[in-house]
């Protein structure tokens, strides 16, 4: 029996994770390489080429129907162009030519968070529903959607700027400049600042004893006690509780796959979410809207890319 | 030539506006009846009925393709059913099967929000966009969307509960429940309860000249320059501005229509709401989207409802 395979490609400031998937969402060959974006565009070019190489060495290209993907952004996702990335070598650079042209293959670039979102969605914890949003909390919080069974991109390709919702008038000053941000408050960069501010400060906290705090210090003194910092911890995941409980009321969506850093630390978080969910949504809504984590894990990026190339071809 | 039409139905607690709507939103004929809910079920199900038979008095039936109805809610829609609603008599009432089995013709219902959305959508200040938000701030501060070109309606039909996403995290008690609303913060109903509040303190207002303030005298008094006045309008447009400001950060979309009787108090209305999406939104995303007023006013909802036809025919 033939079977169909699309090619993943997750390509990240730090590695490059290539694979052939199959539909159901299934690894059949796989590999990871350094980016060391700074040898330059050509160099980091030429890597991902090779792992596509790798990759499709024991697999019949012909049962290939595409190949997909995810890169962080600014993009310029109609054109298949990284406009921007911080940490890569690319800029305004088509990076989806050159795949295609050796290829002959549909090649599909999306953002990082939309990738990982169709990832959840077709082989993760979103699997089955029509309309689910995705909530990554790390350094920051952004997030995707899928709506009506559809990636919902917006009309500048920026949708679900979940981080930059307001919702504190006058709270602190985000990165993005604006107050108040659910980033600002939420973020696992707001725990670590907030952590360090105690740190420094009069405060009887156990975060004095680390030269550096992160946020994984705080999460890790709170669960033995720390009072501070069961503090910081209470108060950040209330607001990503409340970021994720106006998405809820906005979307009403069947589900609502939070990942990122910020979910390692555990079942706290899902129940603090849980808790301003319950407090901040209309029942109709939120009684039917499960709050999941997200499965996919290291591999959210390779098989949402995978995902995204599935999606754009059926 | 031969003209396809559609009948749209605005039902309403204090009247039934009915028409015959050809696709361009161009009304043929129309009919407007009181409501007089108090009659009953079946009386108000018979006056329905009347209006239709009277718009359709000089069209030929076999021109008109479907039937819209706009309605209050809560709904279910899928069924076709007035579960229950405030100022209707109709409980678990199924309201589309009397018209489809009088007139043969395919019958659809969504609630006044949705309706709304997409009657701008199709005929007003939304026309030619793919993804558009419709807010509409009155009592209470509601809307619906239209994303990829399709009415967007979530998981159990309650989407875009604008007025309660939460804007200030220990702000007023809202209706809901929750505190911090939007709704509870920007809402006609808002700038009413702080009216009251003011003329019935100490403070030096000419809200104090009026027996029953309503959210009228305040924007007039504002407007004449009565500085408390000013300031519970700017306040209240603020947050509004700011629902307005969280929605364009999570759609991204490329217009966002702005209805219901707040906007009646003119320019200030859009310029807050301007000032707050253009301080708390990414460039990236404000620099495409605009803030338009809704165009259609008092027949929002019957060209609405045959919206609402001619999407579902379509």
């Amino acid at each position: 029996m033939s079977k169909d395979y699309v090619i993943g490609i997750d390509l990240g400031g730090t590695k490059i994770y290539t694979a052939v998937v199959d539909l159901e969402g299934n690894i059949i060959s796989e590999e990871t390489v350094a980016t060391n974006a700074a040898e330059g565009e050509q160099a980091v070019l030429n890597r991902i080429l090779g792992t596509v190489e790798t990759v499709l060495k024991n697999v019949d290209i012909s049962n290939v129907k595409a190949i997909g993907i995810g890169s962080p952004g600014p993009l310029d996702v109609k054109n298949g162009i990284i406009v921007n990335s911080a940490n890569l070598p690319f800029k305004n650079f088509n990076i989806v030519q050159p795949l295609k042209e050796k290829y002959k293959l549909p090649t599909f670039l999306d953002n990082d968070a939309n990738v990982a979102t169709l990832g959840e969605f077709m082989f993760g914890a979103g699997k089955g529903t029509e309309n689910m949003v995705f909530v990554t909390a790390s350094t920051g919080i952004g997030g995707g959607a899928v709506l009506n069974g559809k990636l919902y991109r917006g009309n500048t390709a920026n949708a679900l700027e979940i981080g930059h919702m307001t919702v504190m008038v006058d709270g602190p000053r985000c990165g993005c400049g604006n107050a108040g941000c659910a980033e600002a408050l939420g973020s696992g960069t707001a725990i670590m600042k907030r952590g360090r501010d105690a740190a420094s400060s009069n405060a009887n906290t156990t975060l004095k004893n680390y030269s550096e705090v992160t946020s994984k210090e705080v999460f890790e003194e709170a669960a033995k006690g720390d009072r501070v910092s069961k503090e910081i911890v209470n108060t950040a995941l209330s607001y990503l509780g409340i970021a994720v409980a106006n998405i809820v009321n906005i979307f009403d969506p069947e589900k609502v796959v939070v990942g990122g850093g910020v979910t390692n630390a555990g079942q706290i978080v899902f129940d603090k979410i849980q808790e301003e969910v319950d407090n901040r949504c209309l029942k109709a809504i939120s009684e039917n809207c499960v709050i999941e984590k997200a499965v996919l894990g290291g591999k959210a990026g390779v098989l949402g890319a995978a995902a995204l190339a599935i999606m754009e071809i059926k």
